[in-house]
């Protein structure tokens, strides 16, 4: 079940400490130009280790692609790229080893697995997200051919709201912040929290322009449906909204809905999803995500042998798995909408037509 | 895409104003007693025209079996289910066959496939949930057999919400209401905005108890991330929280983190899920209906010739589709868990010998 | 595990003796024409008790669509069809009940189910192919329209083979043989064994005219290996056979090749594919079935209670299931073509541009 | 579509002249030991340039690990394997590169894609399943663990067919071979071929020991389906049997069936199949490959500007590929067993009642 789509889809394996992480890309059309240094650029926006806001783990990221790709342009068949783990050096464990850390999945994949791979929680390790950030390069140059345009950012942090949204601003922020003039706000709130030796979470906006109208297949793969699953799949995302999300439960129908005129839609609470297809306005997700489970602050847990015992955790982590976390909702965002465009043709007997007669 | 899971799977099919709704269960191990009465009270707790809080269309939404099931077990064959429509004699369509109704998915459906069953919605409306409510009744009588309870009940109407929960009083609640000290102003709030021709929107709460540790396929098939799909696939679901959701992203590391003892989890911040695979807490969801769309106020639309026209909506509707909606939404939970309790067998090679050896 | 394809798929449920069969036919591209005269045309070439070589249980089989098809044409949403079996009053079974019939799936679904519809063998019946034929026929309007021909007849039974296919002739015969001059030794053949209270085993040729070329999607869906399942998945079929099949692993490279010259292949050795995927010539494959396992002979079986019992079946049987098969295996590859056609828009990136742009 | 499987799952990558081949073998149980000794001894079966019948082109194929086990045992996270070519320095292609290789994929490639890697034929080329075997032996490795052992012989070369099959005599013959007898006659056919720049076809044999009763899912993934496609989907094969096969739509229904006695089935002319179950005897199933298209013959062709051209091969190809496709077709039959014994269980509620309770 490491897989994510149905026609575009990719798969990817990799733990934390292991060899390497990476992907395999399948059902990307053949004929699309691969610029690999726009997936290093995307690689490197999430990459740790680069400013106060992130982990201090360094890592280079370098992704290399091992097929699919011939003289620059993908073929059709499968695109796998790998990530050397650069960082993997195990240091020593034996405080972590046999315990369960509050918050994160070591007593759950005991559990269900029975074995573990401690080193850094392993494969549930936010480290996995660097595959999808690679698939997500491939899915951008995909949209990229039919124009579609997909950006993020953060607009909020430990409860600090940003006021308006501005993604080029985002592009330059270190922590990728939307609204300028709460970004201060919401850096001292990162570094307060990791002062403390804690943690704060944060809200990530994701936007689209420019997607055709009709992706996302009724019912049960409806475009929002798929969203929700793809944000809800990366580490420490716990609710998600589509448009105006929770506050479309508060409002009365009439001012919820919106209106159409010939230029358009006359808002958009929907957040460009109807009866979950794209209706050619923005599509709009809120992504939520928890604060960081990795504190060192001492916590009580059990471990493997049915101890109760005390748990200190020593390292290096994000304060803020937001701030990257970002950058992993823009790339899953890609992912399921080449997926949905794919999916979308042979909707109607005409598509049939233009490619066969 | 009209099918759900991934070996406890359903496929269903019908249309508001068609012959029948329903659907083929399929994966459903043999040797399960099947209770029809048991299906079709749950059938008629999502059944509409039973009381001024819900659409006065009357149903039976009479279910019958006609396949995988012998002498009142489950044979391992697909089990077909079959609602007919009693009141899909067609009404004059005529005011709103070529428009797009605001807030519906008429304006998609047109755009995606270039023909549309205008009768009630057809395939995009909510009666289609019938079918989910019948083959999640299916997925209830599995879980019975390994102790696991699903219910749900309503926390919020229009920003009116539940300060405690008590699903069994939802049980007899015409709103399903979680909390009896503020039904009444919920229901005022459903009946005011019907009297106003409006709309409200409201909030389920989905609850299981007695989830087995371990359910939940990472990285991409979550538990979380499966919810988040079934959930965000009901007609107007608009937001989709995990344990404290949308709070979780507002507090500190160490205050959201639920501390291990033996005797269980110290607190449930994470909604009975720990790196998208179920702890043995309860699972606790909130799903956040907007208010229906249909209102019966004058909107500005186009219509499929491409005019700019005023629509004046008449007929039955739901003032809140979030009440039948938390029906839907206990049988998408029960889906879910059943699918991902057989995908888990063969986590470990224990499994395995214990099956064949 | 009751459905088939991936993009246009089915999934079907009904037993022999129970209420109905039917199936869901999912991924059907919205506007094409459902001619129901033609669909039923197609039910009643695979209908039973037809005449002496065929068993002589007689059923109606009416399909009847429930859903997914609006004033005559297809709306993009699933199309529910149901026959509902009329000759399904169960005689008395207590004969069989208990044993395992030799040749029957009775012994393995008693083994992996632990429970089992014993009455004309439930779902394991070759009368759930009516669903299947069902389904084709929607397959085969949707291949009309980029037209794609798919044919079939019989070519060998109890060994006695064609010498020459005429696809007209055997729209016309009883058994659907493809050759006029060997037809009456080989409806011998059937009534023979008949006589002897025995049956017949027989091969089915399917053939595919104006297949577009790129249909099959390297390299575990090619369009061989999707046929090879589709075939095997019948009832009573032992081997299947692609092009010039087994006499390929015969004969040299060199004599084995297609040579081409700018008018087409110059012989058609592959069956009209290459490296799974279709060449644009005429596909063919050979569907071998194995003689009905229902013989009226005395035989040697056990019981449910581990007793080594006799078997002496009575009741009504094709003396050769090949030939109600061919229409059957004819079904399937309209199936599995409409299903490759859809799958393959995307396989580059102008599809998109033409879809899209 | 470059998957694999169901449950237990791999997908893979990689072109004949690329950097890597490799795969993701996904869905294995935790807690099942790598030896990655066996796994190198399966790799080194197929292996090229091994002696005067196979190819010369010299590979080691090393396979290394890069995730999913630790410390010598699976996690139940995926398994990726990565092979470098090490031969996969381009020579000259310009005399192939713009033309269509009679009996290969190079025209249906061109065709689906508009793009191609022509060296070598890229994804179509044979070396693609080195990823299989190296997924099959993980799935070996899992069937170990259940007493189910598989293995696999070459039964006919060039139409020498052999008599006797002594499973491990092929282990130790340079050509797989089934029959000492006929194993030099069977040789000297494949050096006659290659001498005269030719080719031979042949047949391998699977057979598998102690599969347990009950594998294969009804009605669209029966067991010999599910091996149909497997076998199918391997190059160069065009036909596949099961048990006795062609044979079986030869013989009377008496004669095929086989009759049960307490102590087993008294033959298995079935190959251990039933209604597409496994029934607990052996599993047989014949694979017939086509002579290898790349002979060393002038032949005609086009190429991809649509000159009429002669086409004169040059290198290193197998004279049959039969051979070394024994063993990949031994290592699809242990992939479908593995899914299919995972699958298998939940099919039954006592398989739940033994995990969960």
């Amino acid at each position: 079940m490491n897989s994510f789509g149905h026609k575009f889809k990719f798969s990817s394996f990799g733990e934390s400490h292991g060899k390497a992480l990476g992907c395999i890309v399948d059902g990307v059309p053949a004929g699309i130009s691969i610029d690999e240094t726009f997936i290093q650029s995307e690689m490197d926006r999430r990459k740790p280790g680069q400013n106060a806001y992130a982990t201090a783990r360094k890592e280079g990221d370098k992704v290399e692609i091992l097929s699919g790709v011939f003289e620059g342009v993908t073929t059709g068949t499968s695109i796998a790229m790998v990530i050397f783990n650069e960082n993997q050096k195990s240091k020593d464990y034996s405080n972590i080893k046999d315990l369960f850390r509050p918050g994160h999945a070591d007593f759950t994949y005991w559990n269900k697995y029975g074995v573990r791979d401690y080193r850094g929680g392993g494969r549930s390790s936010a480290r996995e997200t660097a595959a999808r950030v690679a698939a997500g390069a491939i899915a951008k140059l995909l949209l990229k051919e039919i124009g579609v345009v997909v950006q993020s950012g953060i607009c909020s942090i430990d409860a600090v709201e940003a006021n308006s949204y501005d993604f080029k601003h985002a592009l330059t922020s270190e922590i990728f912040a939307l609204d300028a003039k709460v970004e201060q706000k919401q850096k001292d709130a990162i570094l307060t929290a990791k002062n403390e030796h804690n943690s704060v979470g944060g809200v990530a906006l994701v936007n689209v322009k420019n997607a055709p109208v009709g992706l996302g297949e009724p019912v049960y793969f409806k475009l929002d449906a798929q969203i929700a699953n793809a944000m809800m799949s990366i580490n420490a995302v716990k609710a998600v909204e589509i448009g105006d999300g929770i506050e479309s439960a508060k409002v009365k129908g009439f001012d919820n809905n919106d209106q159409i005129r010939l230029d358009g839609f006359k808002s958009n609470h929907s957040g460009g999803i109807l009866g979950g297809i794209s209706n050619g306005d923005d599509i709009n997700v809120k992504v939520h995500f928890k604060a960081t489970p990795s504190v060192f602050i001492k916590q009580e847990t059990i471990d493997t042998q049915d101890n109760e015992v005390t748990c200190e955790l020593k390292g290096r982590h994000d304060p803020c798995v937001a701030v990257r976390g970002s950058v992993v909702a823009e790339s899953m965002m890609a992912l399921v909408l080449a997926d949905m465009a794919i999916l979308n043709m042979g909707a109607k007997v005409e598509h049939l037509k233009k490619i066969y007669n």
